[in-house]
């Protein structure tokens, strides 16, 4: 499972609710690897606090002294960064990236760096990377919380390696007779209300059909109009009664 | 540019915090228009606190007592949820929507709901909406921080805005309070011949609000739905004239 093999890699943090809510993040997508380097305060219960349901990953937290350390076994490494840099690795969009980090999970360790709050990776931790990663952002403000960027990046991991899901298996619709009858009935109900007169039904009928094509109604949904458009010349004789005995 | 059409709006949100960090998470992708629903604190010094540097937004966000004046003007509708529900409108995942969103966003304005932390949208406010729209999550954790799922929506979001085709001429369909407004009249009327018990309009209604989502009716649909309603109560005072005098 490559994501199994992505740790997620925090660098001087000095907010410890940003921890947490990393921590929560990566949870939610499936990567259960944090590693924080140097941390201002952790363990802290400002991080735990927004853990929320991602204890366990903060409890397996590695704490390590230098970004050194929190990348040794990776084989391929990727800092997350919001400003252009000379002498910079690679650069990728996130979405380009995060194909690769997956692809490269495969077969070995990946490191996935973020720099502290405020200013971000330094030089020497940014030369130690393979690519270097951009978040596409508003021009005029690129201000990324961290926890935010770890969810981000976090969602792209995993929509990389499990690719899109399946589309869902939807309401069935109801056969063209069904929806068929239903416009007859209708107009027929238009007639009788003296809403439509009886020689002129042209585009209004077509509308009404066209609305139904958008509408592709269920069976139910055509059993309900149907019995309200026999309410409306047959009076309080027609009822509804849900399916099943359940009323309405 | 459709980014600028595109509301998001925070249902019953209980933590201030989320409603500051969400407001943060809109302005690094572009997005700008904050609504708030019935929030329990606002405004809030945690809201301004978690906003850093999008204090503007909050400044500008709307609050609204009710979901269907959060929607007034928007042609088309989404909601988050993590779970499966009953009666759900179309689901698509989230890329996918944020395809639909912006093609939408370019002629016509579209709303984004997030609901409560704890307990998410209810059914009526889905039964508003034309998409259900899941964020992939892992299926052990799937507890998204609201902040942070505004955050991953606002990102895609901006990703398919900047590579989208040109939006294809089509209908305009009627903003939310029309059709809002139509569900009710069909919902009286229902009433009125007997078909519907006042007291029990329950699943029923909620079953015409999702046919007229995925209807999407044009504002001459709604018009000659409502001519039709009114000739079942007033008999045949109210008859159909077509536009510009064309019978039917």
């Amino acid at each position: 499972m490559p994501l199994d093999r992505i740790r997620i890699v925090l660098v001087g943090t000095t907010h410890a609710g940003n921890i947490g809510a990393a921590a929560r993040a990566m949870k939610t997508m499936g990567l259960t690897e944090l590693v924080l380097v140097a941390p201002r305060s952790f363990p802290d219960a400002e991080a735990d606090a927004r853990a929320t349901g991602a204890a366990d990953l903060l409890a397996r937290a590695r704490v390590c002294a230098t970004v050194d350390e929190a990348l040794a076994g990776a084989a391929f490494v990727c800092a997350l960064s919001a400003r252009r840099r000379d002498l910079a690795p690679i650069e990728r969009d996130l979405r380009a990236a995060a194909t690769e980090i997956v692809a490269e999970a495969a077969h070995g360790d990946v490191a996935v760096l973020f720099g502290p709050e405020r200013t971000g990776l330094d030089t020497a931790a940014v030369s130690r990377c393979h690519r270097l990663v951009r978040i596409d952002t508003d021009p005029a403000f690129g201000s990324l919380n961290l926890a935010a960027a770890v969810q981000v990046v976090a969602y792209e991991l995993r929509g990389a390696a499990h690719g899109v899901p399946a589309p869902e298996e939807g309401a069935r619709p109801a056969p063209h007779e069904d929806v068929d009858g239903l416009v007859r009935h209708l107009e027929q109900t238009m007639i009788a209300t003296g809403f439509l007169a009886p020689e002129q039904p042209g585009r209004l009928v077509q509308r009404m059909r066209r609305l139904m094509a958008r509408a592709r109604p269920e069976p139910e949904e055509v059993a309900i109009l149907r019995g309200f458009l026999r309410s409306v010349t047959e009076g309080a004789r027609a009822k509804w009664r849900g399916p099943a005995g359940t009323a309405g």
